[in-house]
Order: C-alpha cells, then structure tokens, then sequence
C-alpha cells in the first residue's frame, strides 16, 4: 500500500494487511470528516503565519471540492492507499503538487483521526436525537389517541391494577427524555476540539488552538494534550453508554410488545404484512420485527462493556488498540436508527384491542380502586380493605370498570406536554444551530 | 418478621429468609431518606384534605424525632423487621398508635422505595461529587508544582515525545471535567419525584405529585407513572455508568503510577509507609494501594454490565428481580469514595525525579522537536526531516534538551485556569443549594 | 495489625485498611485449606530433608488440630491478624514456638495463596455437582410425572405446537448435563498444583512438587511457576464461566416459571406460603422466589465479564489486583446451591394444570400435526397443508387433541434414561474418590 | 425475495430488508454444513420408509455435486434469495423438480439451522485446535532455545526474582493447554445432535434421530426437543467463552511484548519489517501487530457477556432474536486464527536480548536466591534474611548471576516434556478422526 507519511521502512505483506483491517471500509464514514478538519487547520496555518494566505485559498478551495467528492455515495478509497488521511492527500497532491503535502504541517495522524472521530460522532448523535424526536412524537400521538384503552397492569408479571395504552405509549415516550438528556452529555463531551494536540505531547508550532475551535463549531477545547489523546476510548465508551440507553427503551418496547402480541394476553395486532405466519396456523403472526429489534439493542446494550474490555489498563498514551473501536461503534448507529424507524413502522399500524379490561377474568384489578374508593370516602384503610375482602370471598365484589384517577401521570391526567416539555428543553440545548452554521461556514455556503 | 403491610399469608420461614436477601442491611443507607419522603408525603396529605392539619403537624414532628434516631450511626432493624419501611411504621406506631400507619394513605410500597432510592443516590452524587473536586484540586496543584519536570511520552508504550508531569497531573484533572459532566447527567435522571405513582399504575386519591416534587427538592416529577416504576433499573444503570467514568480515569492513572514506579521507569516515588517491601529486595516498592485502586475501580466499570444482565428483557411493571441492584451499587459509592481519597493521599507524597530527560537513553525524544523547528525557521518539511534523520543516522545529533511548546494545552502552557473554569461550571449546574434547603425545610431546619 | 512474614516498614493505618479490605472475612473460608496446603507442603519438606521427620511428624500433628479449630463454624480471625495464613502460623507458633514458622521454608504467600483458592474452589465444585444433581433428579422425576401433561409450545412467543410438562422439566434437567460438562472442565483447570510456584519464579530449594501434587490429591501439576501464578484470574474466569451456565439454565427455567404463572397463561400455581399475594387480588401470586433466582443468576451470569474487566491487559507476574477476584467469586457458590435449594422447594409443590389443551383457543397448534399425519399417510405435502388452510379457513378444522410422538426425545419418548444416562457419565468422570482420600488421608483420617 | 418455505402472505419490502440482515452473507458459511445436513437427514428418511431408496440415491447424489459447489470459493447466495436453506432446496429443485422439496419431509427450519450452526462450529472448533497445537509448539521450542536466557521477573510490576524466557515462553504454552480443556469441554456441548426437534416439540412422523447422529458423527443427541432448541444461544455462549480463554492467554502475552519491547525494559526486539517506526525515532519500534492482537483478544473476551446480553430472560421457544447471534461469533473464529498466526509471525522472528540480568540494576534479584542458599546450608531463614538486608545495606551484596532451580518447572527444570503430554491428551481425546470418516461418508468420499 501506498503511504504517504513517515514511512521509512517497508512492511511485510502479512504485517500491512492485518494492521489495516477494516479501516479502509470504516474510513469512508470518516472521510468528509477529515476534509473539514483539514479546512480549519489550514485556515488557522494562514493565520498564525504558517501558510501564506494564497496558499491557504488555493488549499480550502481544493479541499472543499474534495468534500463534495467524498461525501457521494460511491466514493471508496482507492486500491493501494491504507486509510482516509492518505487518500484526501493523494486528492489533493495531485490537484497541487507538493503544495498538497502542506496540511500536514503541525498536525500529526494521532489529532487528525481524534478530530475526525469526534467530528463524526457528533454528526451522528445530531442525526440520532432527531430519530429519537420523531419516535418521541409518535409514542406521545399514539398515547393521546389511546388514553381510554384500558388493559391490565402487571406486578411480578401479576395482574395487580388498571393500566391503559395512554400510559403504556406516554411512557416510552418519557423514558426517551432521560435518554436525550444521556445523549446530551454524551455531546457535551464529544464536542471539544483535539485538533492540535499532536501525537498526545503537543508540539512547538504556534498554532492556534483556540481558533479551530471556533471554526469547527466546537464548544471548547480539550485542552491539556495529553487528555487530548486519552479522550479516545474513553468518548467512544461515554457514547456507547448513551446509545445503550436508547436502545433499553427500545428494548424493553420491544419486549412488551412480543408478550401482548402472545395469544394468551391478545392485547394488540399487526397487519399480516408486518409479520410473519402461516394459513395453518392462522393465530400466529410471529413478531420478527420486534424479536430483532431486541436483539440488536441488547447487543448496543453489551458495547459499553466491549469498548471498556478493549481500553482497560491501557496506560496513558495512544495505542494502536484504540482502531478497532470504530468496528462494532460506527455501524451501531445506523443499527438503532433502523430500529427506531422499524419500531415507529410497527407501531403506526397497531391495533389496539377495545374493552380489554370488560372481561371477566380482571374483574380483580379494581379491588385496589375500591378499597381506594372506600377510604377516600372516610373508611379507615384497614376496614376498607377487610370489607373488599370479604365481598370477594363471599362471591359479591362489585365494580364499574371506571378509573377516576386525576393526579399528574395517572391514566386520567396523562401530562403528555409537560413531558413535551421536557423534552423540548433537552433538544434545544444542543448547539445544533451554531454548529450547522460553522460547517457551513467553512464549506463556503451560507447557512439555511 | 414482622411485617405490617398488606400481609395475609403466612410465608415459609426458608421464602422469607431467601426474598429478604441483605435488605435489613442495605436499608440501613435508605432510612433517613424514607423519613424525609414521609415527611412530604404526609403534608402533601394535609394540603389535600386527606390527613388533618393536625395530624400532618403530630406525624411531621414525630418523623423528624425518628430522621435523627435512624441517621445515628449505630442504627440498625429491630430483629424480625424484614425492611426499613416497616421500622420506620413500628417506631411512629409506638409513639403514636395507630395514628402512626396513616403515612401510607395513597402510597404504595413501591413508589416509596422508588423515592428512596432517589433521593439517596441524590445525596451520595452530591457527596462524591465533592470528593472528585478535591481529587481534582489537587492533580491541578500538582500540575502546576511539576510543570517543569519533564518525562518521557509514549506512544505504542514506545518512546515518543517529551511530555512533562505538570501535563501528566493536568491531563487526569481534566479527564475528571468530563467524567463531571456525565455525573451531572446522571443527577439529572436521578433527581425526578416518582413519589405518588403507586404500584406503578397510579392511585384514585387526588395526591399533589407537583407538591412533593417541590418539598423534596426534585428538579421535576417522573410524571407518567408507568415510567417512573420503569425509572428502577434505568436510573441504576446510569448512575452506574457514570461511576464508571469516575473509576476509569482513577484506573488509568494508577496503571501509569504502578508503571511510572516500576525500576525500568523509574520516575517516581512514595514513602516506603506507603508501600510495601523488604529490607532484602531494597529497590522493591510495591503499589499495593495502586493496584487495588485499580482493581476497583475495574469492578465498578463492570457495574453498568451487570446491572443490564439483570434488568434486560424484563417486561415493564415492577419485579422482584430489581431489589438485588441495590447490592453491588450501593457499596460502590463508599468503594470509589475510598478510592479517591487512597488516591489523594499517594499524591500528595508523590516523589517525582528530576531531570529525567536529561539520561542519554531519552535523547531522541527531541528529533521531532528539531525537525519542527527547522521547519518553523522555513526548511520544508521532507527536507527537515531528512536533515535529522542523516544526524541521527552519523551519530551527531544536537539538542538542547529544551521544550518550546507554547499552544493551548502543551507543556509550556498548561491552561489549568481554562480547565478549572470549566470544572466549576459543572459543579454550578447542580442544584445543590436548592435540594439542600428544601431538605433542611422538611426537618424543619434553618439552611445555613 | 501483626503481620508475621517480611515486614520491615510500618505501613500507615489508612494503608494497612485499605489493602486488607475484606480479607479477613473472606479468607475465613480458606482456612482449612490453607492448613490442608501446610500439612502438604511440610510432608513433602521432611521427605527431601528440608525439615527433620521428627519436626514434621509435630508439624503435622499440630496442624490436624488446627483444622479442627478452623473449621468450626464460629472460628474468626483475631483482631490485629491480616489474614489467614498469619492466624495458622499464629496459632502454630504459640504451640510450637519459632518451630511453627518452619512451615514457611520453601514457599511464598502467593503460592500458598494460589494452592488454598484451589483447595476451595475444588470442594465448592465438589459441593456444587452434589447440588446439581439432586436438582436434575428432581427435574426428571417431575418430567416423568408430568408427561401426559399437554400445554402450548411457543416459538417467537406465539402458540405453535403441542408440548408437555414431561418436556418441559426434561429439557432443564437435560439442560444441566450440558452445564456439568463445563463445571468438569473447570475443576480440570482447578485441580492442578500450584504449589511450589513460590512467588511465581520458583526458587533454589530441592522441592518435590510431584509429591505435593499427590498428597493433596491434585490431577496433575501447573508446571511451569510462570504459568502457575498466571493461572490466578484464569481459573476465577474459568469457574465463574461454568458457574454461569448452571445460572443461565435456573434463570430461563425462573422466567417460564414466571410466565406460566401468570394469570394469562395460568399454566401452574403454587401454595400461598411460597408465594406472596393479598386477599383483596385473590388471583395474586407473586413468584418472588423465581424473581429473586432470576435476579441472582443474571448477576452471576455478569461475573465472568466482571473477572475480566478486573484482569485484562495486566502484564504477567502477580499484581495485588487479584486479591479482590475472591469477592464475588466465593459467594456465587452459597448464592448458587441457595437458588437452586429454593427452587427445588418450588418446583416440589408446583401445582401443574391439567388439559390445558383441551381449551378452544388452542385448537390450531394440531394444525402442524394434521398436516403431518396426512403426510405419513401419504399426501404430498403441499396438498395437506392446503387441505388443512382450507378446513381452517371454512371453519371445520377437526383434531383428536392426540399427540402421537413416538421419536427420540419427543413427548412420547422423552428418553429420560439416556439423558441420565448422559449425566451419570459426566458425574463419574470426576476424580472425587481419589480426592477425598487424598484429604483424608493428609488429615490421618480414614476413607470412609 | 423468493421464498419456497411456508409463506402466505407477502411481507412488506422494508419487513423483509430488515429481518433478512447479514443472513445472506453468513449463511455463506453454512452452505456446506447445511447439505451434509440434507444428506443425513435423506438418508434416515429412506431408512424408515419416509423416502423410496431411488429418491433417497438421487437426492444424495445431487446434494453431494451441491456440496461441491457451495464449498467453492467464489459461491453466493443468488439475488433474492434469503438464505443457504432456500438456496440449496432452490439449487435440487432445478435439478430434480419437484422431487427435491422433498428434503424437508419431518423437519422445520429450526433444527436445520441448529444443526447447520452445530456442524459449523464443530468444523471450526476443530481447525482452531490446530492453530492452537501449532503456536503451542512453537512457543515450547522458544522456551527450549531460550531457556538460559534470564531476564528480571517482576511481582506488583516490580523487579522480584530472576526469570528466564524459557519459562516465559513456556508459560504460555501451558496457558493453552488448559484453554483447549475448555475448548475440549465447548466442543462436547456442540457435538450432539438437534436434528428432529423440529420447531422445538418434535413431530409425529416416525423419524430415527439416532441414525443421524451416527452419519453425522455426533457423540450423542440433544434427546429432549425442548432442550435442543434451548441450545441456540446456550452453545454460542460457551462456544464465546472458550474463545475467551484462548483469547486472554493471547492478549496476555502481548501485553507482555509491548512491555518488553519498551525501551526502558528494552529485553526483545523485532525486524523493522514487523514493526512501525520512522528514521528520526530510530529507536522506535512500534509493536502494532502485538497491540492489535490485544484489542482484537480483548474484544472476544466481551463476546460472551454479548451473548448472554442477548439471551438473558428469553422464555424457552425459539426466538427471531437469536438469528443475530451468528454476526459476532462466526467471524471471531477467523479473528482469532489470524491473532495466533500473526503471533506466530512475530515469535519466530522476535530476538531475545542476551545477558539481560548483567546489569547492576538488577542485582537485587538475587537477594532472595542468596537468601534460599544460606537456608540451604543451615543457617535459619531470619538470620539467613538478616544477613543479606545487612550485606545490601553495608553496599556489599554479592552474588554469582547464577540461577540454581531445580524443581519441577523451574529455571533449570522446565518440564516442557511433562506439558506436552497433557496437551497430547487434550488433544487425543477429540473425536476428530472418527468425526471426519463420517463426514467423508456421507460426501461418499473414502477417509484418508
């Protein structure tokens, strides 16, 4: 393979191919990345002196028609050059000669893979939270329309107490505001600037760090260059982490639905398209759908673990351990992604069974809202509780299938946009605007 | 046991003992917390009509008496009182009958262990928080103490660059900035009211939530009551993930101090009452204290996983499988509390050598150094580079063992200012003064 | 504390608390194997002239009594001792005088540290099987009782095909074979002699490792001294593993224990006394006991995870991390034999329900069994399925509710005796005769 | 997608993008398997009258030219086909029209794949016991050829006692043996035999399992159908945690290389070619195949907590969720053959430093020889002690460099013959030839 950086001795065949792994795949996700940190960091160069401004235009120009042509869908690295780094040079010194070979100045592989990590990161939970947002909006819609659907609520998988689809759906869509607020800090970290920390020690360039902080729409920097390098791993770790709370939200959906799906609880259905079954077996509708679902977020669940296994008792400092956490991390994204838009499919075409709780068999769920009852009206608990008792045994309990529960997130007073509200707040403290606008910025378009 | 709650059959002694597990012990952490969540849960009662006033006075007062008696150190269950719940009731009843048993109207055994725990992991955050901006005031000041002495950096664990231990110290305080704000994430989950969702399915008294969410000094309620019992397991898993932070950056640390102390290294030292060894082996310190740092912190990283082995593919609604969490969590606080402070006290008798970069063996960690400057005083790059490279290779390579680094975050200027502000904007994002205050009010303390 | 053995410095108090940890209670469970390792080691020292066969023949009398006084249950290490192997050589030299420390010739804490683990773990496995056993004897008694018990198979939860409790408890029973297996590979691991490994690079004494080996009745050595330390950590891993797979088996056996007990299956019940309910949800059963066996065995089935977190990337030779691997490892064992006591007591009063299948809505699982039999009778198997679709969609599906299974394994031929068959085979492969002679024999005892 | 298996209704484009997955691919890998299957199976069915011996002779002949053409190279799954089963069926169908559906008399897609996944596992269980065996002997070679080579051998990371490379090599030769017991112990688990659970409830045509598990040169069966199907995800599991084992004994070693290769340890080198490095660090050798190995062995070492995160609470009955298993584990087979060539590649080119403890800085690790000799001749150990922390104090420590072990596995005694043997019988207690003749039967093709 062609390499166009410090490379003073050959390498076996063998050494060459296991070294490189999959990176040439994983690279491509990358590669836009890598030509906007390169636009920064040339820019910046320009103005602390170390690139004449002429150069500085003519580079920015080239790399961002580099951009344009790595971000299209085909683009793939060519035969022979070893990752992303090396292609977006190749691109370049072919357009400029030797003057291409001039990003590198004051920059090492070790903070332009950190930046392009982080930079794609980001991108990438901006893209997930507005996944999250429209399945959030969906549960809430579905709740809304399902408040008077009432259905058993179980306690050690127990019938104990009236539920309703208001409830169930309202809080799913609850949980995922603890998961934005997960995701968030997650950001937080993710959007400090590497860029600049070198090979994990600095350098004796004066470049401006501050700057490409800016021009990358960064929050802050990380400052101290060593942490800089030890940030990898570790923000791998605090985004997988993010990622697993997403995905036991929709685990744990996905698991409630295969058991109301069951044919002994019968609470909901699909249309046949969206399941799997069989004309001799015309009650079965396999939810394949949601099993897959589950499966692919507890394996998200298990990624925190993995990358923790992979960075253990690391000492300070890079290692090349640290390239294979992009394997099971990159993909892990499109792979909730497609849950959530399967889930959101699923659900959009439920039914919901009517009058679940009329039957007989949960007449029981309301002895609690009798008792209730009683004791709101002034009978002591105990007696209440001894005089619902007694009128089971005695075969006389009776009951008239209503809930009247008012308090806030009861099945009558759902709180649907308080919880709106919340997740409101979580969305709009991303700095989703100011960092579109640096992209932007530094592609040469005006922001929308 | 005794047990005073909804108790209508017998159990077999060998059930009870197996389903009461460590929870006498463990209930021990909760009980001051169970007080307080009494104590706004009987005003809330009498702001609703459902105590009077007069009782919400006696029952308050005598909560208060009982908060003191269960946060005195040797507090434990009376024998045969299989949790805290049912402790707390029996001493209300000695003092005040039957009178005593009205702090259960319109709550469930449920929401007040969800409460509980809450409130709990909410005090022990606020705790360790303190904890890590001590450990981070002092890696900070020993930044800045050893800014001038220079070490080897590594990367590969091969030698690489000159770093510096004021950039070793600085990077592990700013690694804790991050780790901050994933704990502030945490507080964030942890610190909503899921007090009045009953079993899980809400209750036909029309309670105050919003009320008890400000008496107990919540940020905000788990509103849908369905989320809120979901919120166990979940808030568990998250304040386990960001204690995994905390113990990863603890972790990494030690791992360089075990090396950095090893006779290979050779780059610090402690006092021998620090370590141990022996008079025969006089080079031996082992870092005992170091390595079980180390070895904890490891197992907390574990927690996250275990607590989503436990919980994974649970269906929503509450299961007794849930009261285990507590187990390892709970103990985890004190053991990374330990942790630190271990950690604390090795620093602050660190021993770091000087002029270790003066040692011949070091000298090439400058070649990368000369090349830049070269190319900073106009050579281009290639040519730099083969310049040193010819040197190296005659055997007169010169350097003058000097660090010109001068950007952000390198070893000639540290910025711990800049890292320092952004730790204390995480520490005032907490609400500490407000939950503290609404607190003190509930015992009817003046905040101070 | 006192500590006998190669103090030269006083470590501070913080220090010395720090790094006993728990030590004192946990090894409370390796004592009578650390005296075992002593009786061993000071044999085998008097046959190679290291010690004078008057001394041993004391040596070993006095220690006999001292495992007498270890193994009682009250025994506690005194205050002020740091663990076990101080308290033995204590007690030793108090009978002996400076006599009793002749037991430390030859040898190093880490190796008797290494031998006692081993010692322990090999009985706790012995132990386990034990329980094991009586466990799958009860599973299959119960299948054989319950053969002609028909209730629904499920495949992705949905009603698929007839099955039967004689299947049912089968398969769990089968399902332990398989785990035996893997507690047969890991005693393999564990009863090897680490023994004579000093401190993990052997030393100048003219010791008989062979003759330890056969004295504690070990399979074979761990040769190499390297190897032998190395082998702390792996053997954990190892049996934390096969403990986990007994876990795996007894926590799915929990959930359908908890899924056939709900109310929407209904498929089983048990007395009151082993479940917990309320007189005013009389169909209320909660199945703590399975919650709590299910919740315990997720956490188990966490442990290997947890060893490896705590011993990755941590270089050969010993490392004071290993200390805290006893910690969850040595209570799994209790937690385990407690899980699957109590789930022995549930499954002994399990209440199974009969013609479960004779209900309507589950007709349609004969579908598959129509179409089958049509088939053996010669249909193709295209028309048979057509013919039943047809029958079904027109509404006179006919079935007989018969299963006729006649192959290996099914529900008319559970093959029981094989599976035992199976069992019995893995049970006699372990070496526990030879062991226990070995034992015996160390402690002048006969074979019984 | 054409699908030729019970399929009623249409699912949507989206459904079957989404359930399909990377099954196509992976199902590549269980092409041949799948046909040795058919072929087993064929064959019973003519022996108990379900197939006339002409079909039975046509179908083998045909699925045996299958064989050959799935086990090419360059095979794929053709466009729209979902996976290896369709495609086989698709593949006998052109050639023998509709008579090739007839493969799928008395058996579903459940036990097909199980016993394609079986078959899978034991083919590659068995070639990674070859790898094993052959970096076992290379690793006890170098132990032999290196055997005086000592070298400091450390206890807490520091310098302890002498070492050599005899034992370090050889350590983790016997590492491997007690990894191949487990995987041993995986490959017992795997070679029984599922076929004719059908879904998992067996079925009523009188099939004779034992048959198969003959041709198919299984041990013994999965008798209970219920079992064989709990076996998916069961047999991955231990399969993951057998992998582990070998795994951790290669991330260890490595961790060591890189430790060693260090320039501060600075005892083993490698050719540049096997390394990174540039011209201007000429002493930097980046050990980037030793680190990747790691990161590649740590990650297997978090497969099986994977599994069991995906597995965990699933009710018995198959599962869609357990298609997903496949995607981790089948590659890590390829993974982990590549790590141990790799390493191989790197052993057999790796120079060891000579006369390592020559140098005074490790003189110190003769003090407890000195020690040990003084006991040797008489003088009691705390005086022997005394003596020597005396001489070290008073800087007149002496010693000769030399190392006297002579016990098993020691320095001077490393009893790699003894090792050998027990990996011999590991070895020799696989079935692997009796398995191999019978799928050479079955392929009608003579064993060698």
């Amino acid at each position: 393979m062609e390499k166009l950086w410090q490379k003073d001795k050959v390498s076996l065949k063998e050494v060459e191919t296991f070294t490189v792994g999959k990176d040439r795949e994983l690279d491509l996700l990358l590669a836009p990345f890598d030509v906007l940190g390169s636009i920064a960091h040339v820019t910046m160069l320009g103005s602390v002196g170390l690139l004449e401004d002429k150069e500085v235009g003519v580079l920015v120009q080239k790399l961002r028609e580099i951009f344009a042509l790595v971000s299209e869908p085909g683009f793939v690295l060519e035969e022979g050059v070893e990752d992303i780094h090396s292609q977006v040079e190749l691109m370049l010194t072919r357009m400029l000669g030797d003057a291409g070979k001039k990003i590198h100045s004051a920059r090492s592989r070790n903070d332009q893979v950190l930046v392009d990590v982080k930079l794609f990161l980001r991108a990438e939970l901006t893209k997930l939270m507005a996944e999250v947002r429209e399945f959030f909006d969906l549960l809430q819609e579905k709740s809304e329309a399902y408040k008077e659907y009432l259905f058993p609520g179980y306690t050690h998988l127990q019938l104990a107490m009236p539920s309703s689809f208001g409830l169930w759906f309202g809080a799913y869509a609850e949980s995922l505001v603890d998961d934005a607020v997960q995701l968030r800090a997650a950001y937080t970290v993710v959007n400090k600037n590497p860029l600049g920390s070198a090979a994990g020690y600095g350098s004796s360039f004066p470049i401006n760090r501050t700057m490409t902080t800016q021009l990358l729409g960064f929050d802050d920097l990380n400052y101290n260059v060593v942490y800089a390098q030890m940030g990898r791993g570790k923000v791998e770790r605090i985004v997988a982490m993010a990622l697993a709370g997403v995905a036991e939200t929709l685990g744990r959906l996905s698991m409630d639905a295969c058991l109301y799906l069951n044919q002994n609880f019968d609470f909901i259905s699909f249309p046949a398209e969206l399941t799997t079954g069989s004309s001799i077996m015309p009650h079965k509708k396999n939810p394949d759908v949601f099993e897959l679902i589950r499966s692919h977020c507890n394996r998200i669940k298990a990624l925190p673990g993995e990358v923790m296994m992979m960075t253990t008792n690391l000492p300070s400092g890079y290692h090349r351990d640290l390239q294979l956490l992009k394997e099971h991390l990159f993909p892990a994204f499109r792979t909730l992604t497609e849950c959530l838009r399967m889930a959101q499919l699923m659900l959009r075409n439920v039914s919901i069974k009517k009058d679940i709780l009329k039957d007989e068999k949960y007449k029981y769920l309301f002895s609690v809202e009798v008792v209730n009852r009683l004791v709101s009206e002034g009978v002591p608990f105990r007696d209440a509780y001894r005089q619902v008792g007694r009128d089971i045994e005695a075969g006389h309990f009776g009951f008239d299938g209503e809930v009247r529960h008012t308090h806030e997130g009861s099945i009558g007073n759902l709180c649907n946009d308080a919880i709106r509200s919340m997740m409101e707040q979580v969305m709009h403290s991303f700095p989703f605007a100011r960092v579109g606008a640096a992209e932007n910025s530094l592609l040469g378009e005006s922001s929308s």
